[in-house]
C-alpha cells in the first residue's frame, strides 16, 4: 500500500528518512517517476514518500503548503517535487518551507525556445484520456491480454502483435499485462508444456504464428525458489524440472528463430523495454 | 504500436512534425513519462516520438548521435530527452545536434545539496528489481487482480485491500489492473446485476467487506455508446438500461457509504489516482 498523506499524519515520525513530497495538478504520475527515478541516485536514504495530486485550486494548494510545513517543523526540511503546471498553484507550492523542485519549469522554457510556440500552461493531460484513440486501443488490449492469458483462449491469435511463450512462472502474465495496459499492445501468452519441450518445438497453435512470438527464460535456480512458494517440495518446482525446462525452452528458442530474453534478474519494466525494442528494431 | 526506432527509418518523413528522441541508459520509462508530459504542453504539434533505451556503452551512445544527427540532417533539430546517468555516456549524447534535455542532472545537483550526500551516478534502478519486496508485491497483486476479475473467484475476498464495484463496462478491470502492476494493491473487482440494481444492496458476497468496496459510476450515454461496440442493439446496451443501471448503482453506493467516481470522463491513470487518494484520506 502506498504511504498515507493524511496531513496530521504526515512527518509524525512514521517515517524513518527524509520527506518527500509529490505534488501535481494532475495525477501525480510524472512527479513520482521523475522524483523516484531521482531518489534512486541517493540510495543510502529510506525515504517518507507522500503523494498529493489533483491540487487545482489555491485554497488546496495552500493547505499543502501548510502539510509541508508541519512536516519540515518535525524535522528536516522535506523534499518537494512538483509538476504543477498552473503558474498561480505552482508559485503558491514554491513557498513551502521545503527543497522545492519544478520538475516542468526550466524544460518547459526550453522546449518553447525549441518549438518557437509558447506552452499551453494547462494542468497535464499526458494520463488523461488526450489521445482518445490511442486510449481505447490500451483498454482494449487490456481485455485481449485477459482472454489470452496464459493460454486460455487461442481465438483471434491472428490478432495478436506479440506472443509471449515460457516455462511456468518466468514473468509471461505480468509483462504481458505491462505491455497492454501501458503501450497498448495486444499481446498473449503461451504457457510452455512438457510436450514442448520434449518435442522442442512450438505448440502447435502457435506454428502460424511464429514470427510474432517472444520467448522468456529464467535461472534454474530462481524460477525453482519462484515456483517452490506455488507448490513446496513438487517436482514442478525441482531445481532438474526447472533446468530441464528452461533448457529445452532456450534450445527451442533458438532452433525457431524466436527472439528471447532472460528473465531472471529484470523487472516488468526492464522486460517490456527490452521486447519493445527488439520488436521495433 | 510504439514508433519504429530503426536508425535509417528516423526522421524519414513518415512523422509529420517536430522528430523528439527519449534516451535512457535504463529503460527510458522515466524519459518517456516526463518528455510526453512536457510535450503535452505544445499540443499545436504532431510529434514522431522515438524511444532508445538501455544506451549502457558509449559506442552505442555514439551511434545514437549519429542517428539524431541524421534526423537533423532530415530537418528541424530534433528534441532530445535524455535520462542517462553515466557522465560519460550523457556528455556523449549531449554533444548531438538536438535539442538536448538532460531531465536529471540539475535535479540531481539540487538533491546532493538537499540531502548533503552525492549521487550514486549508476544508471537508474527506478525502474528495476530495486525494491524486492514491493516488487514481489506487484507481480502477487497482477495475479491476484486476475484471478478476482468481474467477480470470477469469491475466495480470499478478505485478502483483499480494494474491491472495485460497478455495472459492466464502466473501467472496472483495466483499473484494477493498473493499481495491481503499479502500486501493488490487492484488487478485486466485482460486477453488479440487475438484483442488485433492484435491490440496491451490496452483493451478497461483498457485504463483510463493504469497507473496502470502491463504486464505479460512467454517464448514460457513453456507457451505452461503449456496450454497442459489444452487443449493437442490445437491451444491454440501451440507453434506458444504462440509464436505469447508473442510478440504482449510485443510489446503492450512497446508501452504503461507498466511496465512488465517475469513470465517464477519466483515463485508469486518474481512475486509480483519485481512487489512491480516497483510500489514503
Amino acid at each position: 500500500m502506498p504511504e498515507p498523506h493524511r496531513e496530521d499524519a504526515i512527518g509524525a515520525g512514521h517515517g524513518s528518512g527524509p520527506v518527500v513530497f509529490f505534488l501535481s495538478d494532475s495525477t501525480g504520475i510524472t512527479a513520482e517517476t521523475l522524483g523516484n527515478t531521482l531518489l534512486t541516485q541517493f540510495p543510502g536514504h529510506a525515504f517518507e514518500r507522500h503523494t498529493i495530486p489533483f491540487i487545482t485550486t489555491e485554497e488546496e494548494a495552500a493547505r499543502v503548503v501548510g502539510a509541508v510545513d508541519r512536516a519540515a517543523a518535525g524535522g528536516s526540511r522535506p523534499i518537494v517535487f512538483s509538476t504543477a503546471v498552473n503558474p498561480a498553484i505552482r508559485s503558491i507550492l514554491s513557498r513551502c518551507n521545503g527543497h522545492f523542485m519544478d520538475l516542468l519549469g526550466a524544460h518547459v522554457a526550453q522546449l518553447e525556445h525549441a518549438l518557437g510556440t509558447p506552452a499551453s500552461g494547462e494542468p497535464g493531460k499526458a494520463h488523461g484520456l488526450g489521445d482518445a484513440v490511442r486510449y481505447q486501443l490500451r483498454m482494449m488490449a487490456v481485455e485481449y491480454a485477459i482472454e489470452h492469458d496464459d493460454g486460455q483462449s487461442i481465438r483471434a491469435l491472428e490478432r495478436a502483435e506479440l506472443i509471449l511463450i515460457a516455462p511456468s512462472r518466468c514473468g509471461k502474465t505480468p509483462t504481458t499485462m505491462y505491455l497492454a495496459l501501458q503501450h497498448g499492445i495486444l499481446a498473449a501468452n503461451f504457457p510452455l508444456v512438457d510436450e514442448d519441450f520434449t518435442s522442442r518445438s512450438l505448440p502447435e497453435p502457435l506454428r502460424p504464428f511464429a514470427g510474432k512470438c517472444f520467448g522468456l527464460t529464467s535461472q534454474p535456480l530462481r524460477l525453482s525458489q519462484i515456483r517452490q512458494e506455488r507448490r513446496p517440495e513438487s517436482t514442478y518446482a525441482s531445481l532438474a524440472q526447472c533446468t530441464w525446462e528452461l533448457r529445452n525452452a532456450e534450445e527451442m528458442y533458438i532452433s525457431n528463430r524466436i527472439p528471447y530474453v532472460n528473465s531472471a534478474s529484470m523487472s516488468v519494466e526492464e522486460i517490456s523495454a527490452t521486447i519493445l525494442q527488439k520488436m521495433e528494431a
